[in-house]
């Protein structure tokens, strides 16, 4: 028996039987083993969605998972019937103009695994077996624990952040926002030489993990708001900034404390911000967005399969697919959890 | 005798007699011709200064300006009497951590003629005779009119500009806002082998002189509110947009309609902007402040020398400095002026 | 009765009747007009391929051309029959690592018409009326003289070695060789914005031709061997250098006259140079191949519809195809030709 | 009494005595600790120079050292008596183009300790004490050992190199040479966030060395010649290389094997080299020259005070200063030594 995790309309989220086809040509049919709650997922779960993207249908959610290849369709050559692969959520259409120019995260017809954006909505992969293309099956090594290759969408994410930013080695880098995505930005930024990384949030274990994983200095927000505040001196202090907050006000603030022709990269997807446009024209502030990921999944798994970086210190807890309402209460509040993965296939 | 013009307070501009000395070493003595009314110069005499930024002793103002060498002081080898100059209005202190590292226009201790932001203010350029480093004096050749030569320094405001974004060869531009220095983006631009470079504002002669000077299509968003919605159909048209308005609206609007990973660059020093931050994410938008100028000002004097640009359609009055405060009521009307001249040493 | 320009071997060159195929899906049929011979069409004449590069069957030259659309296949929308178009010669695969970066021009299965690189070769473009991919088939507009539009591939190659050599606007620009790729260059550069461009080659009309296309400064170091050797003060003089002579020796000559941190974009194919490596060490040089096209051809294309650049000058013979031969004997000489094209269908 | 290690000739290294005065106002007296030898050192004791530089007059070597404060001069506030420093050996004039565009590695009036390249010749490092610049000492902590602070010349070097080179986060790199500088630029990429680092060199005992900081796989070239053979494959294997070898033929083969638009930086000095021209140009190659260091030396200075890179696996041997002759002979056998130092004032 298959089972699946469907949201069918807020706070309504239920496990329910679900079929599996066998894979066709090019396909591989895979056994999950992990799969991480993601913001997205709970915005399903909490709200029904999200800005003008909402439920229409039932959906099974997630888009984070890994697991093992349990069938392969025919001319399947790069993974073979008990390889640990992660899932590569992502499937650009490889025909638009954006395909055709590299900047396949801007693809106009993107499949995207657990999405509502298009009807019918993409389906997720948070069930006990799902049939993907051979070529979103990214193998981990068989030595790498499976709730570790899990993290490879929220790390390429944060690769392709770090990537938009230019080099970081030997700068002074600020993350602010250190949710799973801020935390591994930070791991990231430290993994590619940045010479000083400052972190902030509003909430004390978050920090805490922030540091485990490369922060050499915390600040809370909440208990201290004026702690940036002294990082204008000399017309600002930091060459990146890392906003993955989210939130407008922080963002507003940050042109004081960036360098003259520092980066400001923006992870966290707000709403407005009201940024005060003379500071960016008088000390030359590069504002740049950075959206999901293209190549650096295949990087970010064979970073897992080295553990050349270590995401251990940001899972918090692991709930098998049964107790997923539980998993979601628990995911949805910061001050408990970092990254609330569920299990699949005991 | 010698006279300039002397700002006192707001509405109070006074033309008063002042001395001149010898240039000392290293320093030449410059016979004004010509200078260009910029729009700091118009703040000081409508308001007194603008943001915190405020007369607080009677201030010579002007800073675009060019002249003939009248004596040059001991050492001075870079001109000699009777050539013909531009006069670049900043000197970079070259010690502080800016200047060493060449990026002269955020010198910590930067001295810029006919400017309040230090006290005692720097004393403007709008005079008969002044004595000025022989490294402001830049030559134009000796064929070059110098109502012409006065335009070096917006030039340069306009092609630091057209730098910071990258090469423009080929690209699809917007410029937003065709004042003088919107029009000497456009020029600039289309020096650079802009693909295609279209303006707006909300004034047609001023999108007409734009035209003049490479615009290929000028649209007057006032008369249209809507000329650039339909820009932003397959997720935006231009690579580059040059906001030369100063106006937070008009920049709030303008992530919708430049292409993923395309670049605003912003020139217009406006207060604040309701930013849609979700949209500069998703489509990876790049937005880059763009101030003053460094190198280019003996790029834009050379470009003068040779008229590789023609300035000529934006030079829409000549005053002599009598004249003054007529000169600055035109030259605060944008519905009769682009760039208003004073003259000097009839 | 359509006709064809083969070789066969060194030297033997045939007019030869052959069959046109109707467009399939997808497809147009092209009636073609104007056809630039180019170095590697010599090649094949005079020597019968370069490198390893060889003729292994009687193989149809030719990849600069342009014509008129004479049928379209199913499905067809981007041109329609009477359109005036440039033919793109190069084919990418679309599925390759290189196509799926965006650097098409890398493909690992290039299919490029009129080239020996492949067997069976791809048949060129010297031939009445060819069937091509509607993709290849590029608009030029219904004003635009074919041989004009014919510049079109040519162009491209320019265009894109510009691009490669980052922003020209207000650089010291140095080209040397100034065959048609060379002049092309030259005319890009100018395009680009160039502050100053100075040409070398060993040909005096050439180097006229270069004068009329944008060169401000030609130097003829034939009859003058050290007409460059001055240019090396003050550790180089050029910003950006474009090598077209494919000669080594030239080559090897220039890192004493590029200033440090200068760029030298090499286009022109030579076999080895023995390159002074201290010297592009102490000076921190940046030498950067530049290889066909990608996007640059509907640049191109809107470029010359627009006559935004005029490639007139170059065009210093037109035969028709009955006297191949002859057109490419007066091809092969450069002393008295620069570019030589074929026509078709009289 | 103060002694200095002086080359007066080919072989012919002594011990003699000096003496030093007090530092004037900005200046201050460093009693030295340890200094590295570095192949120029070795060549001005083996063979009196390179190239056109040679020793015209006696000259104390050595410019990479490190000590401790002993005196202070007027006005110096940026360290004080018996403040650890690195001895920063490069002092550009500040007043050049180069110095004023930010690129003072150019500098064209270069004052460089240790230095037959001006005459008189610039002294170098090796002695109990001496007097520079204050701006000259980087502080680098009370709790690092001098002989790691003595890197961080060399580690600039490195630095620089790895920085022209753009970002390495997830690259495939290679080093080939790895002397001092080769293993310093390994683990600096490694720093950098390399994706995987090969190292190739003669030498057995260096390549082990190599992989202690940061190597994944070493590849003997002079037991197994064909051992890059095979990275040729697909056009090529490797992101970015680094040439640390200075050997002309190891140059020539590499272009085979980076991959088509990667990069090859060029560190190692050598002579000329037979580039095979028609490969740079059609995988689009940049060659990259990196010369000296500019604001990597306080960079490397943080590194090492925080021990954020280990350098002492380089570190084969410490030897008084009264024996200097044993100590430069071991330095120029590569089969026994890496880096030696000399240490003063026991």
């Amino acid at each position: 028996m298959m089972r699946a995790v469907v949201v069918h309309a807020p706070r309504d989220l239920r496990i329910e039987e679900i079929t599996v086809a066998d894979p066709g040509p090019g396909e591989v049919r895979v056994r999950l083993a992990a799969g991480g709650i993601c913001g997205s997922d709970l915005h399903y779960y909490q709200d029904g969605g999200f800005g003008t993207v909402r439920i229409k249908e039932p959906m099974i959610v997630g888009h984070e998972a890994a697991g093992v290849v349990a069938a392969v369709g025919a001319g399947v050559t790069s993974v073979k019937v008990g390889d640990k692969i992660a899932i590569n959520p992502s499937k650009p259409c490889g025909q638009c103009h954006f395909c055709r120019t590299g900047e396949h995260q801007h693809c106009s017809d993107m499949r995207f695994f657990g999405s509502a954006m298009r009807f019918p909505h993409m389906q997720g992969i948070f069930r006990d077996e799902m049939v993907i293309d051979a070529a979103q099956a990214i193998p981990v090594g068989q030595d790498t624990p499976l709730e570790e290759a899990a993290f490879a969408e929220p790390l390429s994410v944060a690769l392709h952040a770090v990537t938009q930013a230019g080099s970081l080695i030997g700068k002074r880098v600020l993350v602010t926002g250190t949710g799973t995505i801020g935390c591994l930005v930070v791991l990231a930024a430290h993994h590619a030489g940045a010479g000083e990384i400052t972190a902030t949030d509003i909430s004390d274990p978050a920090l805490a993990i922030a540091k485990t994983v490369g922060a050499d200095r915390t600040l809370n927000v909440m208990s201290d708001p004026q702690a940036l505040a002294a990082y204008n001196a000399d017309k600002g202090y930091f060459d990146v900034i890392f906003e993955c907050s989210g939130n407008g006000r922080v963002l507003a603030g940050l042109p004081d404390i960036v360098k003259p022709r520092g980066v400001i990269t923006l992870i966290g997807i707000g709403g407005e911000s009201a940024l005060p446009v003379s500071v960016l024209v008088v000390k030359e502030i590069a504002l740049r967005g950075s959206f999901r990921f293209d190549s650096e999944f295949a990087w970010a798994a064979d970073l897992l399969a080295r553990r050349a970086v270590d995401v251990r210190p940001l899972l918090t807890g692991i709930f098998p697919l049964e107790r997923a309402v539980e998993a979601f209460d628990l995911a949805g509040d910061r001050s408990r959890s970092m990254k609330v993965q569920l299990s699949f296939n005991p």
